[in-house]
């Protein structure tokens, strides 16, 4: 078996619902991720009903064209498919199961929004939560008859306005088919990682690993340099090494090595460090309740918190300053 | 500046000396590493005395048309070339500078085989060996007019049969130019890394990175794998974002995600656990050295010093039975 990806379609028609007719899809939770998400689906000729708590936000999606909606419950009432993009754990359970959340830990959704939807409904939650409260979620869903999908995204801010985000999936196969063209619109991979809460755990298994390469290529680059190496020469020679990998690639931490990555723009943009953080806090999380051990990740996890105190706004590569202060602009 | 590299050159009239000549070659260490590396320097034409302790090993080189020397100095008697490749830092300043070699600290070569070589003669030490260890050779060399060069190597035992090794070097551009004829019959890649030990700084960097990528690689699959995930699946996914690295690419070390590979074949073969553990203890050893901080290097260290106890024969990539020891063959 291996992983199920799709490519971006630029064929719109393939976006459709049942019967070849699109989906209204409602919307919930329009910060910096989803407004370009939703208006990625808009430009798509999609329906979308929007929530959110922020007047700013939905005012921007109104002038796109969406209706705006004055609860998750009002957005959804006309909709086939159900997308939010939120916060954290606490958020999706909120939305979904009611703000006493916690008590649908037996399946059972109370106040939330959840239990309003009508069967066969497809719900596609793209927020980075916890692998268990997503399955929480899920299982509640599966219950009511509707489909759930947990689907993070990386990508960032760029990936979401350009439509280039990856998805990676987890629910059935039936459910994922059925959202695949909808997020081939947002995004340009979409993979189908499992069932029920496999999406956030490929998720975090992936930026856990992202946080180990960045952390080791930095003091890899800083011991060469302190022996006098040109970091060039050696980012050169690793990339064509077995120390290649995905930040040599496409994101070097040190300054003036590559062009157009935060590293040579004062580590403004990209992937903030306490959105690291959380990810990797997300990852030990897991692997405390699972019981691996995961002593690479625990020391990384250990190097982001300390350096997210400082530098949590700047782009995680940012890590490079702990060994040589002279690479953050003065 | 970037890295020189020179790919493999099939057409062999590149790899001569002085006007067009072959340059004579000693060549001195014949283990897993060295006898085949010498080999392919005798297929290509040149002409080379070897010297090695095991009688065994000078008789296959013997049988393979070198000629045979008693020692060191013999093997070099009438040689332009010097190459070397043994096992520690020990041997290689026993062989150039003589039994009492660290008393050339102070850059006097004393009773070792440099003091014998005439001016100009090319020395070309490819054993990995810390950094400071080969400048203390080369500054020895250098006050005597004898070129020297560290260029340590990777590909292992496969890659030193096949001709496909890549060589990190250090020393002056010059005597580069001089050997990378030579270097590119042994290999696939050769790199200029910097002057004096820079070889040996690079390897070191690059070796630390790819223990940190294997470990890290190997707790994110048993990450996901005990959350229900498919390995290959996992393994796909990550490729595909921003986890991606060597070990993922080609060295995945889950069992059966990837054929031919060691983690296929019950980890035997490869390069052993016992390597990888001596190439980050002179990366630790070198950055306690130069005051540098490598704690996802040093967390790696102290995996691998644990590992090699028992898998030190192993190939590096059984770190994944850390996590699941139903990797292993039973």
């Amino acid at each position: 078996m291996s992983a199920t990806k799709t490519a971006k379609k630029n064929d719109d028609s393939s976006a459709t619902g049942n019967e070849g007719t699109k989906p209204n899809i409602a919307f919930i939770g329009l910060g910096n991720m989803g407004a370009p998400m939703a208006e990625n689906l808009l430009k798509a000729g999609y329906t979308l009903s929007v929530f959110d708590l922020s007047d700013a936000a939905t005012q921007r999606l109104q002038q796109a064209g969406a209706r705006v909606a004055d609860s998750p419950k009002a957005a959804a009432a006309d909709a086939q498919v159900v997308i939010s993009m939120l916060p954290a754990g606490k958020h999706v359970h909120s939305v979904y199961l009611g703000k006493d959340g916690s008590d649908a830990a037996d399946g059972a959704a109370t106040s939330g929004l959840l239990s309003d939807l009508p069967k066969g409904t497809l719900v596609i939650d793209s927020s980075t939560i916890a692998a268990e409260d997503a399955r929480v979620v899920a299982d509640a869903a599966t219950k009511l008859g509707v489909d759930f999908l947990d689907a993070p995204v990386s990508g960032g801010t760029g990936g979401a306005i350009a439509g280039s985000l990856t998805f990676i999936v987890g629910g059935s196969a039936e459910a994922f088919a059925k959202a695949e063209p909808i997020l081939a619109i947002m995004g340009k991979n979409v993979f189908h990682a499992g069932d029920h809460g496999a999406g956030q755990v490929a998720k975090i298994c992936n930026n856990m690993l992202l946080g180990i390469l960045m952390a080791g290529t930095a003091e890899a680059i800083s011991l060469g340099v302190k022996n006098g190496l040109d970091p060039k020469v050696l980012s050169d020679i690793m990339l064509q090494s077995s120390g290649r990998n995905w930040t040599l690639e496409v994101y070097n931490p040190y300054p003036q090595v590559m062009d157009n990555v935060p590293s040579s723009n004062g580590y403004q943009g990209g992937f903030m460090s306490k959105l690291m953080q959380k990810d990797l806090n997300l990852a030990m999380k897991n692997a405390q309740d699972t019981e691996v051990d995961t002593p690479m990740g625990a020391k990384a996890a250990e190097l982001y918190n300390e350096h997210a105190v400082e530098y949590g706004d700047k782009d995680f590569s940012s890590i490079m300053a702990r060994h040589d202060r002279s690479v953050l602009p003065t």
